[in-house]
């Protein structure tokens, strides 16, 4: 199975777990529900859970095992999204192409159904856990590592909006990436390895693949923020700098920007290389780098 | 010890165990750790931690180790404050007599204040489960409980906004108060007993004891916001009529609330009086329906 077919696959497997965990009974908060599905199947590109599971594949081949905490991991970005996108914080109308979910429903219920997403993402891992004791203690570990990353992903978007429209010192860009989109993904390889059972050293360099394809992610779509396609993008280019947000492309330009993507993919695929069967993980940081939406 | 000095010392304790979760470090997030601690510290009445270490008493004497739970709930109920006050929701400018914490701080602080508390609330539980085995099992139900009563607040709120400025039904009136003010009220006791090691027979009654001064509970906030003293609740009265909100006084009038007030608390009291060392209990349900704010 070649790359494309192998990550549409993932993405796929992904969608149908989702989908088990949409509430759509008939109860008087079912607007609500149906603003948490409208996002929650908005179509994402699914990236962390695929880390996930694609992480867990270098140690084993039971991955139905991750599946809980995949849906939890992509219920959590959802639910960042939602309250990224509020018009407190950055007010926008588009997002993949669709409304944001204040725009379709109202801002209450796009509040409300950011705040539900975090919680049924630790309620459903719970359960998880207390309904099927093998590997608990893993499993803890694990919701853990996931409650670190939401503590630190809701710190970085703290400074994001901070420093709007001021001049950022280039180690509190740095800073803010690290914690703002990095730290779900490097939670993401982790959780996959920690359930798993991979070593503290196995972990330890895998940690640091996901921090390096973490800033690659988040340099590659300041990158598209400046000059990708609307319509790819499904949110308008140039809206970054409209807004006076602090990026690496306002801050070092868009060449300098290229070349420290390449040069941080090009650590993520060494550092990955050492670990047999890592051939997703190496083309799936050449496709976070050359992607284009 | 009378039932007000027992409150009071219950109150200090909580207030010192709350404080040693504040987050105070020199780091870029500071502001947002600040915004968290004015809401976190801003003087509630700590009711539901109280019902944690209340119910656990019941059984066992050891109570510090409900003390992390009682943190938790206390913040995941700040959490529900400041997004319950956001503009997108209710729109208040002031809470327990200061600014609310979008108008303290900003919206977008507010936003990821709550997510932030939200989140932590967890994340202090995970870490005591996992670095302290004793009695996990027990601590995982306790948390399961703490989860499916954040679910159902979230639930309660939303209907609330749904039904705003319009006609509701008594059925959901009753739905949405058993969610938004009952699920963390029920939910504490349940944790308090479920910590305790309780038999199921006990937290069914003691389950019904919570549902009563649940509804109680939110019968007097609704005759205490339209005919409560300004300065002793520290928010306008009338608010809730002018804002077109659906409550048992705009519902059913005072003289029929505070009737059906009186006969849940009474109600309460008499479930309760089947336990030995229940006078706390007994106590602060009639502390419910009589306080003036």
């Amino acid at each position: 199975m070649d790359f494309k077919e192998e990550l549409n696959k993932k993405l796929e497997l992904i969608n149908t777990e989702l989908q088990k965990y949409i509430r759509n009974d008939d109860c008087p908060e079912k607007i609500l529900n149906s603003s948490v599905e409208y996002s929650l199947m908005a179509g994402g590109k699914r990236l962390r859970p695929i880390l996930i599971i694609s992480t867990y594949e270098l140690f084993g081949k039971d991955v139905e095992k991750t599946f809980v905490f995949a849906v939890a991991m992509e219920m959590i970005h959802t639910f960042s999204l939602i309250h990224d996108d509020l018009p407190g914080i950055d007010n926008d109308d588009y997002r993949r192409g669709k409304l944001t979910n204040h725009k379709k429903f109202n801002e209450a219920t796009a509040i409300l159904a950011g705040d539900s997403l975090l919680n049924y993402a630790y309620n459903l891992v719970l359960n998880d856990i207390i309904n099927n004791k093998e590997n608990q203690n893993r499993k803890l570990q694990a919701l853990q590592e996931l409650s670190y990353g939401i503590d630190r992903m809701i710190a970085g978007e703290y400074i994001d909006t901070e420093y709007e429209g001021k001049e950022i010192l280039g180690q509190y860009l740095e800073y803010m990436h690290k914690n703002k989109t990095g730290a779900l993904i490097r939670a993401s390889v982790r959780i996959g390895a920690i359930l798993a059972g991979a070593t503290q050293e196995d972990i330890n360099k895998l940690t640091l693949y996901a921090e390096k394809i973490g800033l690659g992610f988040q340099i590659k779509d300041d990158i598209l923020s400046e000059i990708g396609d609307t319509e790819k993008l499904g949110k308008p280019v140039g809206n970054d700098r409209e807004k006076g947000k602090c990026t690496y492309v306002t801050k070092y330009g868009l060449e300098k920007s290229s070349q420290m993507l390449d040069e941080i993919i090009n650590d993520a695929i060494e550092i990955i290389s050492s670990f047999d069967k890592s051939d997703f993980l190496k083309e799936l940081a050449l496709y976070i780098a050359n992607r284009n939406k």
